[in-house]
């Protein structure tokens, strides 16, 4: 029977939401004071859930030590006390909303994660507003 | 591939359990202090999930602004500093069990929403005990 | 050197605000929806902190079991799953404002504590709203 | 349609992991400080969801005070203030990981609750540690 | 007998540390990665205590409303969805360090409420880092 | 005016609570679950609290990563993932209740702290369950 293991890490970044398409009329009506062009912040929670079978050896489906240091190099180290716009690639042509955040996230951990492994991430932009992707 | 995104609101309200074709003896066996005439209450905190499709222009799913406003305008409007039993023609006939309760705003909220958009409810009416309805 | 221990419990209850020498309009113009005359309720959390010495013999300033216990029976026996201002008599005539309930349960617990003991209350009616009260 | 109730409950326990099959070295290795000979321990969190049909007659899906006491009788009787490994059965040869943890909890449970109910557990072995079991 | 009544809002914004009289390396080595130019965030919570007494008519130290409703206008609609050091006059030339935004709002907030009520506030720049201010 | 700065870390440890002068039935009797000779354990949070004064040039009344890096060297890196009756000379011989803890950190952090600084500590031992200490 599959079993689902889970790590939870965190990360804080600046960002501002804007599509450089549209006018500023537009940007400001759609995206509000998210599209600051300031910027402003997070406290960004992930957590990270892995699917499949235990290891009979060890009863772990994956150790979470190694989780935790996948995430901090494939997201934190990429992400934390960063501009998402500014200083990232992927973002530098992508609106950083939570949904296109959590999908990056999504496609950076997936190459690293053996193919028989299920894979999906919660991102939480605030306690109130989450998102999930299951891929 | 699809995406969730969640949104979190809370509501404080009075209700009572109780079915008025029982007598009061087993009334007071089945919800034991919940039956208490005088009512007791929760804050009640409210997760809305709605799955579909990221719309490439915002990066957005749904504006988690406007899925705010529409829990506001259906749920909090209407049973926030509320005696569910008294206050309300929903549970005026049904008792406001957290199952009833999660299945009635569902039902609220899914007129309102696009029909390609899943929706799923997460009810908590103690930290402790919670209730999710997929519909 | 004195050290504090502390102990958290909750319970549910139905409350109004309202002061009866008032007019109705007045008492909704001050209270706003918490005046409903239906009730409405809440998770309430409640943090006892007792101040003073430890005792060598057990490592204990006092055993937050038996800590435990003298909330459940001072008041949570009294209040939970209560309406507040019916089912009781400190609030048939006192408005049960977060304010008051935090002062009432402190002057219950106060003659069950050894006068050596320092001892402080505080009372979350949500997350956001809360009242401490040191005697 | 069918509804999921949810219960929370905890217990504190201490544990070790460790395969008596594997040299010292290895274990290290593998389980680096969760192998301390002497052991470490949590405060395990434990969320049970059950999902079937609400009852019209109660509204209940399942009294969630009888799911509290069943959870009681079944896992916190057994864990709570115990040494996985050398006070229980199921760990004196199963390594107490989380994942076994869970399986074991879940095997524990599902005889008693009907067939007809589904049961999953989420067991959290720290705030940022957890694993999900569906059976 | 004084009583605090206490009220927590949050807002989200970015900031920078920096030390403009300082060299670049100085400013990396003192302030690492909060010094990154293109700036990062936060979700800050914002805890307000008012201490005095409790008004006998109304129960009430200090409505909660008005004062949520006064952070919201004194420090929300300043610092929510902003960057601290490009959008506000306090922070031009002024480090926003969590120490420096906490005495700032404590002084915006000072001059709108009655000399007799004590204030402090607490900010948390993340659940592991808080600061406390009490004038 | 003096302000606090917080930081909170947290450990994984097993212990027991036991007074080796007393019999064993009096060691049950007293500490109940807690003098299982097998050992629990708990994931403590603890919160240290340093109050001074903030130095302009900075910004900062003391680096919060520093803080951290103290807490790691003096706390984490001796309780994290022991049995803190076994594996450390300060609970040989003193009973390891969360005051006695608490005093202990105090101790351990107070030497390596300016003598300008006020020290705090808090320790969760659960949620529920908590110590302060201010030395």
């Amino acid at each position: 029977m599959p079993i689902t293991v889970c790590r939870t890490e965190h990360f804080n970044a600046a960002h501002r939401l804007h599509n450089p398409a549209w006018t500023d009329e537009r940007n400001a009506q759609v995206f509000g004071k998210c599209n600051n062009p300031n910027y402003h912040g997070h406290n960004y929670n992930l957590t990270v859930r892995l699917t499949g079978d235990v290891d009979p050896e060890t009863g772990y489906l994956y150790d979470l030590k190694r989780l935790s240091d996948l995430i901090k190099a494939q997201v934190l180290d990429r992400y934390d006390h960063r501009n998402l716009n500014l200083d990232t690639e992927e973002f530098a042509h992508l609106n950083p909303t939570a949904e296109n955040i959590a999908v990056v996230i999504w496609q950076r951990l997936r190459p690293h994660l053996d193919a028989r492994l299920g894979l999906s991430v919660t991102l939480y932009e605030t306690d109130r507003n989450f998102v999930e992707y299951y891929g």
